[in-house]
């Protein structure tokens, strides 16, 4: 498609698919395994979502975004660690923002903010979950008081 | 509770009760089967609830209402026909109203129509599901026209 | 694609786009306020799904429908009101059917219903709900029965 | 119960019920309307999840809390407006905490933050809704950046 | 796309598409019976996911997948017996290993175990439900045992 | 609820609560945390629910088991890590059969199996899944192969 001109630094990637399984007769206990498997083996997303199949089969859509590169991979991961017996996938074109990562100070140390930039601008600010996190941990204080920390901060 | 006094006709259950378990590790072919298997025994309503549960895992939550006297019984369908290792439940009130069940002459026949009756007025007629599927696959007409010639006939 | 010729007066728009963003770190409040955002600015559809993403993350999969030359703006709004840093999208084939526009003479006035239209036959009534709403409350009486009363007077 | 000794301000509530209806045949333009009623009507809280019910039905667990004083006008507009024969309900226990109201200023004026107060310290900050979205509509700034602007000057 | 080149015996099917309807005005006794109508007249999967719509609407997304050249007729049914005005589809991709269909011996009888075959080995063992529902039924055992007799005969 | 006889070694715990909150201001990224802290303390179980709530927003119900004695802990986490000014709670049955643990010999070693007991008899033997993920890891083997492994030699 090619009736939307991107402004700089923003990457079109028209390389991406979206690959999909409906599962019936699975147990939420492969699920949560196998989500790590397809992450490790570099799925750019995993995620389930609840799903009525039929003979009132509480199923789960299993859906993964990957480079078309990665087909194969991703398709042996399922047939090795789902119950399904094939996968089904459609390309579809990504638009990935430009980030960048500046360092806040808190209270707790250096806390790094990853944020999105469109047209020269800041348009999001996510602070990083995991550094979030072992703070929270370290210092026995809630995980909402560290964001709370990060967003007193952050300038924009 | 005795803060709330019924008009006539209405019918309060003080000795229902709603019993769960949360399934991670269950297929969900076992799942539409034991629907199944509860009705049969009597349950008063089954239901599925998609949720997340820990380790990401899918899960569904099983919930069904039964009489108390039938705790025993449907504790015993959940152990044999599911993963669970023991179950969960609580009392709740439950207030049936008044039904009645009416004819409506349509274009195909007779249909069935059941209407909840309070205070000695209808607040609701719902169309018999079962005889209007079997007039759609006999006349060949869509169930949504089914529904409609009942509703086009049915006086309030 | 072009395996499939259309009846009259149904039209096949092939100029259409499904944009998709996947959100695990966004309050419930704003995504009720995007939702209005995106509609306004001319989205065709709009829709959250509940999905279960990495480490236990509940998330919300929002998906919209818009004309191809509305991804920018749509792109825009999505970075500036969500907190994705990126957006995908795939095209698709909308058939639209014709639709009729009635009126329905009721005991509290007229009600419009919308109707579509396939082959030259009416495949579907819809009461059209603002109308229905104002005369539920205006006149105090139940959605239902003003529904109820449109569905008896709709030819077919 | 009696084996939590709650400290001050905290309002133990006891006089509360939670009442549930499963919804197989009603339209979500229904359930949109509904909601609104119930609330104008006074339930403290009106919620929808997603069920799946017997004969391949995707339905709706309508839940609500009410005082017990309201069971019977909550109970009549669940029959008025929905599509159930009854009703069922259990009571429960809520723990309110004090809340109290701040004002923080920001570049587009002031805008009231509630505070939960526990044990004489502020565990939770939230911004008012209404008056953030009123914010954004009037500046036109996306409503992620008013919330931004409030965390930036919450003190705690 | 041609960057992946299948092993042999696999099965690529170029000629799928998914269908797609959003519905927010439809009771779910209509949705439970339209998976039996697309089902029977031969679409390869119909499932349904709950989403939320605008005005609050609990709604359902309706997605079936089918071959191309059934687009008219999956169409027809939607019209027919759903409340759409219109439907939306885009190609896909499948992958469809090779099945082999083995029997089990088990102290009830044999037993058709369905198989996934991926470069001559087998990924995938699936005992058939149906025959495993029957047995469950005559020999008045829980279905479990019967998967669990079938889990220990099979070879691999 | 006296009206239920046990039979031996099945727990009846009636010191069980449920709590609950409703959330719908909240990140999924806390969601993920809070659920860790909560097992972490004691809960015996902790699930988030989809839902539909006001103001078109996507919420989460969050749900947790626990004792009693641990009311206070519980809701002082919650307010602590959730954006929520109170909580709610209702007292349950707990049932908890009796459960036994064996030893499997598998061509990877050995693995445990809980067993649940009613009766006497064995009614689910579940594998464990940690050590099911260690081996599956370790041997590079697929996670549902080690199952399988194991169901072939679970005697009943």
């Amino acid at each position: 498609m090619d009736s939307y001109r991107p402004p700089n630094n923003e990457h079109i990637d028209n390389h991406m698919v979206k690959m999909e399984v409906n599962l019936d007769d699975i147990s939420g206990e492969w699920l949560g395994y196998v989500m790590d498997v397809l992450f490790d083996a570099g799925a750019n997303d995993v995620f389930y979502t609840p799903i009525y199949m039929k003979k009132n089969r509480p199923g789960v859509l299993l859906q993964l975004l990957c480079r078309k590169e990665a087909i194969g991979q991703m398709k042996d991961i399922l047939l090795k660690e789902t119950t399904t017996l094939g996968i089904r996938y459609y390309p579809l074109t990504v638009h990935r923002m430009e980030r960048d990562f500046v360092q806040v100070e808190t209270k707790w140390g250096s806390i790094t903010v990853k944020q999105g930039i469109s047209n020269g601008e800041v348009f999001q600010s996510s602070p990083e979950y995991e550094e979030c996190r072992k703070i929270a941990e370290k210092h026995k204080v809630p995980l909402k008081k560290v964001y709370e920390e990060v967003w007193k901060h952050v300038g924009k």
